[in-house]
């Protein structure tokens, strides 16, 4: 796999967080020389939120995080890579439980502080020798303190990614140092049988499970929330955010601004990484709407336009094609008014007042539209309300990953 | 352009409808050597119903036929092809005026029993000379008798359409027989800059406006409604039924099931005819829905199946990869059991109880999938809701046509 010429320069530095503590192993759950279980265990005392897909037909693995997330704590993270297990009825739901009863086992805790994720393809049934040996394999690794760097374990979980994807961040809560480190895959938002997201977040603040999944849910709507590759809706996405409380802060128990703003910076640069993996993207794509009547509704003209596959292929082809983003804010359902409608790509002004500005110059547009880090601004000029999102163009590399990929 | 390998074999034959004469002629809205200017001329009497876009951006020409169809009455039809003159401001307004005015004074009419449809390139006002020579030609044209044949004027409605598209069929009111033609034109179900659906049908059948108005819409929910190629929404969509009366029956003043009947077999008939021209199309795909809580839910999964880019380049590359499907059901929001559904590629079950179904052979799946006609059932195992939704695959040809096409 090709990597993406988005891609970062080099997987960041990035800190180690007290209290958790990573191993990798071959669980072999595809034909590749790769690890692809991914094995992270807590301190006793760990806290967990999460947040998990809207779709209505989720993997056991989601419904089981769903199940535990309630009690509040964890003392383990098991991600499998290369089979989703998602739509494999009782034999799918048994393999979940049987990697959560050795996992429980293994670390002597209560099943329900076992998380599990996986990804891969959907419909054949998580194998459950390959899946114990793997997870035997990643504790005798533990057990040795043979242990897996984030580099290590951000590789281990992806599938079609052609980067591996790490952010960390550090704040002060009542003058205590924390650090936050984070990790995700996704190659296209969703492609539910080989890419769908997961993203864990590690930190070694003190923080009690309801404040925790208040910032989550927060953090989560200003970066995953706000990315889109093909507005597809995975059935295993799952984010899910582990604190050790071993930093020696007094337990936060409702939000911090401080923590709040690393979280989110974390959890946006995560996504970012995830647009700029996405199937066949060339060109990383900002749009901000401004204008609207409720912030709302221009989350909504927002992902309309970045949904839209006209308006994708137009950027992938460097064509200011300012009519197609008309056609998606008029589609999007919410107030708009097309002769207040004001659109610029870049810095230029393409149109105003419901037509295009007098004596346009699409030179700087065009100019603009080659490069690789594009803007779409769209003024409503109705309201106060606005919103930015992020997506990537789509390209010929799209349908040959999608189309092409058993043929 | 090369004939998309889903169109018919060649134009039907379609009989001419008393009290509607037709003329085409070269108003040179693009560097194109063919007519582009269609005026279609009823008699004093006809009737009119339509439907336009939900777009919130909506074309002077869509303003101007909502502001005109309650009155119930027409006497012409103005079609504008190569310019959609949508978001062209004050311009775009006055060119539509410009139009109205010389063909209600041709025809000695009141302006508001004229309708104007305009399909084409985004944001360019439509040029006031050139439509009016346009409109002169035609009008010479009709003096003298030298009238467009139906293909003749599908043709010249057509932008980047492959082939021209006509449909007709007939019905006995009251013992009396009455004729329905009808022309379309879209490449895509919507493509604003290029393409954008309209649909015109004509009959000699003497039915009150509010009736023709409930019909329409009746079959427009069972035709127009059902398709879809990329998911976007047109600035110009329009569709439009005149009724001359010619054929003698007495009005219609109610729904009549044979009109209606008749109606809608020309709708779906032309609805299809738009996707099988849809912008790169190789596969023209069926989607059954059964089994949902009710057919709006039907509906809107079958919808979501079908504007699912992962499925919709699974099947382009003849991948029967079920996977997508559910994750298609999943995302549609709509009530749904995993462990219920079922799944069908053609006539063979992949998969039910929510799982792959035993010893599944994908040895006949694929060889439907090789094919051009492709089938997928949905049983939702829920309650009785059921719909169908027509679409085709996504292809390397889409990209090629809507990124590529100024680079």
């Amino acid at each position: 796999m090709t990597r993406s010429p988005l891609a970062p320069p080099h997987f960041p530095p990035m800190p180690d967080i007290p209290g958790v503590r990573l191993a990798t192993a071959r669980a072999g759950y595809k034909a590749w020389e790769r690890a692809d279980l991914t094995l992270a265990e807590f301190a006793p005392g760990t806290t967990v939120a999460g947040l998990t897909t809207r779709s209505r037909c989720p993997s056991p693995e989601v419904e089981l995080c769903r199940a535990h997330l309630p009690q509040g704590h964890a003392r383990a993270l098991v991600v499998n890579a290369g089979n989703s297990n998602a739509f494999t009825g009782a034999l799918g739901t048994e393999a979940t439980r049987l990697v959560t009863a050795t996992t429980a086992q293994a670390l002597n805790c209560a099943e329900d502080q076992i998380f599990v994720a996986s990804t891969g393809v959907i419909g054949v049934p998580l194998p459950q020798d390959k899946a114990k040996a793997g997870l035997e394999a990643a504790f005798a690794k533990l057990r040795v303190g043979s242990l897996a760097t984030w580099e290590h374990a951000a590789t281990a979980i992806g599938t079609t990614d052609t980067f591996p994807k790490g952010a960390s961040a550090t704040a002060l809560i009542d003058g205590n140092p924390i650090t936050i480190a984070g990790i995700a895959k996704g190659s296209g938002m969703i492609a539910p049988d080989m890419a769908t997201m997961l993203a864990f977040i590690f930190t070694d603040a003190a923080i009690t499970p309801p404040a925790l999944q208040a910032m989550l849910a927060a953090s989560a709507d200003a970066s995953f929330h706000r990315i889109t590759v093909d507005g597809d809706t995975s059935t295993s996405d799952t984010l899910l955010a582990f604190a050790t409380g071993k930093a020696g802060n007094p337990p936060l128990e409702a939000s911090d601004p401080a923590f709040a703003q690393a979280l989110t910076q974390v959890c946006a640069d995560l996504a970012r990484q995830i647009v700029r993996d996405g199937e066949g993207a060339r060109k990383f794509i900002t749009i901000h709407v401004t204008g609207a009547d409720t912030d709302h509704a221009a989350h909504c003209i927002a992902l309309s336009i970045a949904n839209s596959p006209l308006v994708k292929t137009a950027i992938a082809g460097g064509d200011a094609n300012w009519g197609r983003v008309v056609m998606a804010v008029g589609k999007a359902g919410e107030a708009a008014d097309r002769d207040r409608l004001a659109i610029r790509f870049g810095q230029t002004t393409v149109a105003e007042h419901g037509a295009v500005v007098p004596a346009y110059d699409e030179a700087p547009v065009t100019a603009h539209l080659h490069g690789t880090e594009i803007e779409i601004g769209v003024d409503i000029g109705l309201g106060q309300g606005r919103a930015e999102v992020w997506t990537c163009d789509l390209t010929h590399g799209y349908i040959t990953i999608n189309a092409d990929y058993r043929s």
